[in-house]
This record gives C-alpha cells, structure tokens and sequence, in this order.
C-alpha cells in the first residue's frame, strides 16, 4: 500500500474529547471515528489491525477444535422469553419492534440462541463434546460509553459455547477454552492472567475473567509474580497438559479487587512476590450447567436412550476492545510498537528523498519486493517533511522502519526496530531479517 | 477437517418451507438456519462459502484501488434527517430508539454514514478521487421475507462510495466499479450483466444491476448472447481500457421486463441473438451527483480555494444473496458444484472402506498431506455407508473428490470431478493436480 493511496486521515494534536491514551491514539492515527454516541467507524488502518486479532482468535478457537458459525445480530426475543433473561436483562439490551409488532432485539450475548441451534439440530449423545463460536457484532445500551472503544455499545465479540453430557466433560471443554485464551493473548504478546470471577447476568457457578496488566485499567488487581513467568505456547490440547497449566494457574494467588482477599494473598505470596497493579478485562469464561438447555428444552438421546440437557459453558473474547488494551499495554507516550501477529503493515518504507530524486526509485524498488514476498509493506511516498514522517509513524506503530535518504550508497539502507537503534543494511539482508521475523518461507 | 468434528446437520428431506432450490439446498446441506423471520444463522459450512465470496469480493474492490473501512450496523437518525431520507424510506427501515430515547436505526445502506465521515475527515481536492467501501450486516425489514438469503432481513452486502471533483472524474470511479463488478462475477463463474436500471430509493440518474442469468431468477431479461462472450478476466484498470469495455457491454442490448423495449429489441438484435430468460440481482451501482453532498453540507477545497461539493457514486454487492444466486445457476437438482473460488473445502476424501481396513490409514496419510500442501481438505471419517457418503457430498458440493474404498492397491486412487468420470490415479498424481487446479505452488 501506498500512503498516497491509503485513507488515513491524522490528527496533529489530541481531541479533548479522548481521556485514555488508547483513545487518543486510535483517534490521532486515524483507525477509528465515533459515528454516534459509543459506536464508532473503523477506518482502514483500524480496520487491519482489528482483522488481524480477529484471525489470530479465531486461528486458536479452530486449534481447540472449536467450529465456527456466525449468527446473526438481531434475535428474536421468544428464545429469551423461554429462557427468562428477557426481562432480567434490563436496560442494557437494545430492543426492537419490527413493522408486524414483532419484539425483537440487537444481540448483547447468544446463549439462546446458540441453544435454540443445537435444540434444533443435535439429537444424540454422539455428537458431543461440541464446541461452536462466532466472531459477530453485538450491542449493550451502556448507560454512559466512554473510552473509545473500550466501553462503547457495538462491539465485536468472538463467543465459544460448550455442549457436554455430564459436569466432568464440561470441566474438560472449561479448562480447553482456559488454556485456548492463554495461548491466544500470548501471541499478542501480552500477560493475561485467569482470575476467578462473579458470573453475573450469565450465570453459572464458575468463572474466570482474564486480565491483563496495565496501569492505566479499569480494575485494581492482586496477583503473584510467579504468574508472569508461565508461558503456553508450546502446550498442546491433550487432557493431560490441559489440567496441568491450569492447575499450575490456579495454584498461585489472582484476584480483582471485587474478590480480593488481604490476608490470603498475604499468607500465601511472598512479600517480594506481591504485585499490586491494575488492570484490563479481555475475556471472561463461563460454566453454567443445565441453566439453558433446560429452560428452553434442549437435550440429546443418552447411549441408553433417556433425554440428557447437555452441560454448557460460555466463553467471550473482546475483539473490539483488545486493540485498545493493547494499546495500553504497549503505548509508551512516545511512540506505539504493534506486536508482530496483529501490525497493520508489516514493515513500513519512509522515503524521505525529495520529490524526483534516486530515492523515489530506490523505495518503491524495495516496496515491489517487498510486496511480492508477501512482507505487506506501507511506503510513505508523500511530500510531507521527514520530520512529521518520523512522527506519524510513531503513532502508527509499525515495528520495522527501512528508511531511505538520499545519502546512502546505493545498495544501502536505514534499517529500524522501533525503540532500537538504525543499522545499515543491504536490501537482501532486509528481506531475510523480514521473512524471518515474519516466518515467511518464501 | 474432519467430517465428524465438523457441525454438518444434513437434512434427509427437502423442508416444505422452501420453495427455490437454493434455499432447499442450503437447509439440506446444513448451510444456514432460520432463527427468525428472514434472519439466518450460517452453519460452518455456509459461513465457510460465505467468507470466501466476501474475500473475491474484497481482493477485487481491492484491486480496483479502493480502501475498506468498517462501518456500524447501527446508526444515528440524525444524519438521516438531515440527508432528508428518515421519513422518505419507509416501514424497510428498522427503526430503534435508545435507553435515552435517541432515535438509532440499523442500516439498510450506508450513503449518509460515509459523507459523514468524509465531511470530517477529507479537506482537500487534492485527496480525490477516493473509494470507500465496506463489507458489513445491513437490514431491511421487508414485509414479505422469503426464498431463504436470496430475500431476507438481515443481509451481508459490500457497498462501496465514490468520491470526485466533477461529473467526468465520477464517471471515471462509475465505469471503473463496473469494470470491478464483472471481474468480480466472473471469479465466480457467473455470467453477470449489467442493465439500465431505476435508482429508487438511492437516487441520481445513472445506475446498472448486474444480473446473472438463472431460470429460476426473479426477473425476466431480454439480450443479445454477444454479451455471454466478452471476457474481463485480462483486462486491467486503465482509463483507456475501462473505458473500451464500458463501451462494448453498452453497445449490447440488455433489459429488464421493467426496462424492455421489444421494437428497440427486434431492430438491434439479430434473430438468433435474441435471448429471453430469467435473472438474478447481485449488484447495483449508482451515480447520484451531489445529493448527499450538499444536503450533509460536505465539500473539499479546490485549487482556487473554493468549496466544492464531490460528486459521488454508490455500488452494492449482496455478498451473502450471491451463494444462493450461485446455486441457482449450478445446481442442476442432482449434484451441487461450487466454483473452484468458492469451495467451502478444496476436495473431499471419501472413506468407503469398512472400520479398521486399511483404507482407514490411507485416507488418514493423503488427508494429512493435503493438509500440509494448503489443500484444505475435507475427510469423511464417519461410518455411513457408501451410498449415503456420496449422496451427502452431491450436496455439499466439493468439485472433487478422493474416493478410497478397499478394492484398490496401494497407491492407487480414485480421483473424480463432479460430473466427470472417476479415474484411478497415484496420491502423487492427484497432489499435482490439485496444486495446478488451485494455483497452489509449493
């Protein structure tokens, strides 16, 4: 892509209107724009961003075996009135009336209607375990939405719903999904811990929110240093490792302050293990038994022919929300640093030549190489100054900079990690450096 | 993917409900669900056709030079009263109000919502041209829904926004989206026509539905069987070339019973050209001047300083309409072949061997290799018997299929293309094929 081609309208100073610096920065660089009061437009380079953490959520959902579907926005609310929730759930859910008078509403959650699906489509023990999801668009009438798209009312929702025949299975799908979210948010190169948490409007007697860490969240969190130190990536979804990270997990001490126990955290963590900070909500986990499947009828023949309401669990990832918690995670004021899995461009070319000159060859031979090898590269070939160059790219946060100046030899370039320091290098070591980084084999 | 880890609820039977065969074969293969009155939910293997028309259509847009954003399904009222379309679109629109009784609406289409953004966010002429699309649920409460996702509520459409500083530049974005539109259709192996169409709800005075031609379409169409011949696949988007192939398509008679004209017909066409047949929309452009431009007060400064209001376009596609117009077109009530561009998998695997034999490890080491080669195959690993395995992929519609029963020797195979004869042949041979098939290089 050509920035000359590319609709990224930039802000030059902060809009009063964005208090967190997750806001601010997805305003000034141009990804997104409120359109009405907590629902917002993603504009191109948004748009990629979230693409990406969208594919790498969903990439992880199909590795713990999870199907995926999409369902639609609007429901109709005779499943919720099967269910009971209809009038539970309040002034939060955005309701409808069509042209016939028929009620309907924006989908805030789907447990019934993922439970109307499988009512109407799963007749045997057989067919479970299931795991079904869908990454759609949901809305939540906020009373008062704030921080972008941090708390906003259409929000994008990737949710995995579970169908087991009996309370030790469902565990199993629990502790599967436990696992999929650590090894999700670890490929965003963030630190999300499992706390365990209230089940609120959903219901269910176990649940986990994952939190991850950063100063400026929402919530005062509790936890063990020792926390920070596990990683997931190399675990497999076999029962055997799946119950053991997550007894690993549960054995260190994590807690909001809703749930936050002074004198256990400070009975069973080491003073220098004590971490007091705050924190982001990106996930929340679910295990409600028979809740749904029994109100709205749903059941499967068991192997001696009896009916059984399968054992569910609900399990949400934020998708919308996660640019911004990891903008926040990861913004340092001066500049922003994508991690790798979710960049908007994978490498970005800043010619800052002037117009006419041999830079204007030397970038865009390199951005058509670029390109053919799949290394998905945005090359700057506006006339803005060098210095607001060095500046939009700050607040843009693609990770690796080839900037090309008119004083370098002809097989040299400016090579930059942001927040390291400049090398010079030819273009074939850029390339491999690139497709190594990228692990792009071609 | 293995069949039985994939959701594939197939129906014996043609549901009575359905009336069209593409909504009989989407119930039937387990493609969608009705949830609600025209509101469906995509099972895995219709989400799986769906996302792939969404990708065709996106790289072409793409291609086209436009750039996609993201915007809500809901919207504020506001810019509709001031477009001055709130009271004019009547009861298809759904109307919302909020918990502080704001009135919102979910949007049938999005041509206020984007001179919104453009009004705030482009200044100068000098950022024109500019095409802007999306690929986002859209919803039209029709009084009637019916024929399944070929007329529902709830609906998948990709619309795209043009953006230009005079007529002449406009019809420049007009004829290049035409151009897009039929390089589009033909990925799908469609045959789509374009004809003069009335611009409704829209407005302007220059507008083309693309029509694909189907028995059991909607409309009746009147043409010329020239215009089955031209080709777009190697035409690129340069003025010139746009301009000639707007041309040749133009100088075709084409209608709709709507538009038809039957001396006009008879005097331009030849006898054995003449062509009388049904059709299906799947896309409409617009040209529409400065309608929305003026009334939304959004404008660009001009080289002389002055405020120009651009002259703008608009161009659907009705993304999750097009695999139902696909299988209209394919269909032919025995067995269902998706385009190669469309295949919810690349081939099918059928194991007709009997639990245990040998064909049990051969079908497990091709599937594996296909998997490898990013040939996204599809196993049936069930133990249906033979006939019922072939009949429920005449309805799947995978174009090819590896069929391996116990009769064979041991790397041999038999390989077969819908509608074609099976041929036996060696795993290295049906590898290659299907790596050629799919432009698939390593």
């Amino acid at each position: 892509m050509k920035l000359s081609n590319f609709f990224l309208p930039i802000l030059k100073e902060n809009p009063s209107e964005a208090k967190i610096k997750s806001h601010q920065l997805m305003l000034r660089s141009g990804m997104i724009r409120q359109s009405a009061s907590g629902i917002y437009s993603w504009l191109p380079l948004g748009l990629r961003v979230l693409k990406n953490i969208e594919n790498v959520v969903r990439d992880e959902q199909n590795n713990a075996g999870a199907n995926e579907l999409l369902m639609p926005t609007i429901q109709s609310a005779d499943i919720w009135k099967e269910s009971g929730r209809y009038d539970d759930y309040g002034k939060e859910m955005l309701r409808i009336t069509d042209r016939h008078d028929r009620d309907l509403l924006y989908g805030p959650t789907n447990e019934e209607l993922i439970t109307q699906i499988f009512r109407d489509n799963v007749k045997s023990y057989k067919s479970l375990p299931l795991l079904l999801y869908h990454i759609q668009w949901k809305f939540r009438d906020e009373i008062r939405p704030r921080f972008g798209v941090m708390r906003c009312r259409e929000f994008l929702m990737k949710d995995t719903y579970s169908f087991d025949l009996d309370k030790s299975s469902a565990e199993n799908s629990y502790k599967k999904m436990f696992l999929s979210y650590l090894k999700t948010f670890e490929k965003f190169d963030l630190k999300a811990i499992p706390m365990k948490a209230e089940t609120g409007p959903i219901g269910g007697d176990l649940s986990h929110e994952f939190i991850i860490l950063a100063e400026t969240g929402e919530s005062e969190v509790f936890l063990d240093k020792n926390l920070l130190e596990i990683e997931t990536k190399y675990i497999n979804y076999t029962k055997e490792k799946i119950d053991k990270i997550v007894n690993k997990y549960s054995s260190f001490y994590a807690a909001t302050d809703e749930k936050h126990d002074v004198i256990e955290f400070e009975k069973k963590v080491e003073k220098k293990n004590r971490l007091n900070t705050r924190g982001i909500e990106i996930g929340h986990i679910f295990y409600f038994g028979d809740k749904y499947s029994k109100s709205m009828k749903a059941f499967v023949n068991s192997k001696d022919g009896s009916n059984i309401n399968p054992q569910m669990g609900s399990y949400g990832i934020g998708v919308s929300r996660l640019p911004a918690a990891i903008i926040e995670a990861k913004y340092n004021g001066e500049y922003m640093k994508w991690p790798n899995s979710v960049t908007p461009f994978k490498v970005a070319i800043l010619n800052l030549g002037k117009n006419g000159d041999e830079a204007d060859q030397k970038s865009e031979d390199i951005y058509q190489i670029l390109k053919n090898s799949n290394l998905d590269p945005i090359l700057d070939d506006t006339s803005e100054n060098p210095s607001s160059k060095f500046k939009n790219f700050d607040l843009i946060g693609i990770p690796y900079q080839i900037i090309i100046g008119s004083k370098l030899k002809k097989d040299e370039y400016e090579f930059k990690e942001l927040g390291e320091d400049k090398k010079i290098m030819s273009k074939e070591e850029i390339i491999n450096k690139l497709k190594k980084i990228y692990a792009i084999d071609k």
